[in-house]
């Protein structure tokens, strides 16, 4: 709650106004009952929510309280970047189970960290109890020319940007009781790539995706939603040290973006501006809408990741 | 998922077009990443988060999964209606136990019959397993001038839309085990005031809540964010039948509005154009800021209703 927006007593408000503080500016303006923005002049609003549930989406004894904050609202942000929008701020619904209380100022500190991060804002919540931890983000973004994933054609170049593998090799070790390892913080503290994608949109991309459910998966959604097959080359994917590429096509919760562009895209000045590489991988075809081969990976070992179980 | 836009195969993705179904075109256009929506011209956005979870905001024995599905959707729509903004859209993301699969149909209704009601659209969402059912709903919506809880000046006068009291009194029913009686649908089926709160705003209103946490707490929550004291008149503030003052003052998810304006509101156009009354319940004072007397009811009675329980 910040100074000119006062709020009343209560066990539920004294929770809210301890986010709020460790907070501070990056949540200025919340306390009425929705929040106010002015979209920028001429743009398109883009809007979207994804959660993050205990024993769903992590395992609490995986992740630090902080890391658990950061990666919600690092993965929900990242579907604005597959739309190539800029983020205008987020909003969090939190359930807290009793347990969790005495780290829910390391939980506001991850969620500070990625909402600062994107240079953007918290423009409101919702707080609960609740049986198991659950964060779900809303981010509210804009775009003149919103990128989708239906507008792959056949011809275009297909490119992914950064590294792919860690998340799924980091999760199979976690699984197996064995520690985490060398690419645990690519697991831990994904980067939305929201620069990356309008960089991509300016140069002309036709479709993008960002790869939650594992590039196989994702690399399918696009093909369906745009009518058309994707050729991609398993020898051009471009894995983290140590993981094969059979894990990083299926390795989900990445946050990189699958791009596909009718020109060539500029990978050299790419990763000199970010960072990160951007591959070309493969092409968009005619065959069968929807269908995604990817040589030297079996039909078989290029499916997704599945968050949907009892 | 719509025609123009299809999904990919997996159990999850399955849910998902289950829902669709139920839907119909109220959910017309979902499947990207993101949804993406034009901002009427010279309007704000207003954007707010509610949640709804099994066994803190509603016991799964007290309403139907279609009832629990359109409480959810409905109360937050209220948000919107308290600052007097049209809905564009919402998104929902829905957390469901194995033991709630059965009845997803059922709870698709109630959110879609919600989503209809209020003229609006199902703009996206998110669906996972979880421990315990739980409904996130965003509403995004946009005003010209939005109306907030911080515009009370003192001399204002102060309205209540609809008649209170039955919400606490059904609830205080079926937690002693008693059959929920004569006002069961007004607790199970709120609606939220859109039209009302456009209307008010229209007519000069100062300021706006919507009346989730009881009337008392909400009155505190628009004298504290104004500056200002608010003295009602406890034998002015309408109940509905059986059901005393000391019981509709703290009787929480009402989802009626608390008003404040400095000209009078026509309460008779009012109940002829909407069909519930308008009733003016006292007067913004300049007493000590964030204070609220209500005459009749003693000061320990006009507290609120707290969903942050363990």
């Amino acid at each position: 709650m910040n100074d000119a927006m006062p709020l009343g007593p209560g066990a539920e408000f004294d929770a809210i106004r301890r986010l709020l503080e460790r907070w501070g500016p990056l949540a200025a303006g919340i306390g009425d009952d929705a929040a106010v923005l002015r979209p920028p002049r001429g743009d398109l609003m883009v809007v979207s929510v994804d959660s993050s549930i205990e024993g769903r989406h992590f395992e609490a004894g995986w992740l630090s309280a902080r890391e658990i904050g950061y990666r919600a609202v690092a993965a929900a942000l990242s579907d604005l970047a597959a739309m190539a929008a800029r983020p205008l701020g987020v909003l969090i619904a939190l359930g807290v189970p009793g347990q969790w209380r005495a780290q829910l100022d390391e939980l506001a500190d991850g969620i500070g960290e990625a909402v600062g991060t994107a240079r953007t804002h918290i423009l409101g919540g919702n707080l609960s109890g609740a049986g198991e931890l659950s964060i779900s983000t809303t981010v509210v973004g804009s775009a003149y020319a919103p990128l989708a994933r239906n507008g792959a054609k056949p011809g275009d170049r297909v490119y992914v940007t950064g590294r792919l593998g860690a998340p799924g090799w980091v999760v199979e070790r976690l699984r197996a009781g064995e520690p985490p390892g060398a690419h645990r913080e690519r697991f831990a503290r994904p980067t939305p790539r929201l620069a990356e994608a309008r960089w991509a949109a300016d140069g002309g991309a036709s479709a993008a995706i960002d790869i939650s459910d594992g590039l196989g998966a994702d690399a399918r959604h696009v093909a369906a939603a745009s009518g058309v097959s994707l050729d991609l080359d398993g020898a051009r994917i471009p894995c983290v040290d140590g993981v094969s590429v059979e894990i990083a096509v299926r390795s989900g919760e990445e946050y990189e973006l699958l791009l596909a562009a009718p020109r060539p895209l500029d990978c050299v000045e790419f990763e000199a501006r970010f960072g990160i590489p951007l591959t070309e991988i493969g092409r968009v075809g005619t065959g069968t809408a929807g269908t995604v081969r990817i040589s030297g990976v079996a039909a078989a070992n290029v499916g997704g990741w599945n968050h949907f179980s009892s």
